[in-house]
């Protein structure tokens, strides 16, 4: 998991839920907005189960966060992979 | 994949992304609500693909769906297992 200056959370098949849901309720507080990535199943899988938690968290701040999937071609070493995105927002 | 009464659609990890779009747009036309549901990472990752193209196909029609992640235990043979159910619901 990293968070780059453009604010995308990328989410890792060994990334921990718990930690991946801090970062994304951490830059929502911020930035009202967050762009969580993933590549593969497993990933993806995290970063779903990262998302349901940081709803959780920002529930308690009062957000109602939502979230909007969509698939983002990225290159990696030269090759182009479809990635998820999954970008956060309040409803 | 099998839609039941109350309008569940359960993804599994076979499950075709196109095919669990189709069902997901269509069930969300009629009832502006749908409820999406997989358990473990491959059945996650067809459901949240198929989410993504289900936006695509209702974006068509003037919709801007999204989607709020949680977790949810359910009983399958006797057995509790936690699930994540993925509202759908218009923006």
């Amino acid at each position: 998991m990293e968070t780059s200056t453009v604010d995308i959370i990328k989410v890792a098949s060994n990334s921990r839920t718990s930690a991946v849901a801090g970062a994304i309720a951490g830059v929502f507080r911020e930035q009202k907005q967050v762009k969580v990535q993933a590549i593969g199943a497993s990933a993806v899988n995290q970063a779903v189960k990262a998302l349901a938690l940081a709803r959780d968290y920002l529930d308690k701040d009062g957000y109602n966060v939502i979230t909007i999937p969509s698939f983002v071609d990225v290159e990696i070493e030269g090759k182009v992979r479809t990635a998820i995105r999954m970008l956060v927002e309040n409803r």
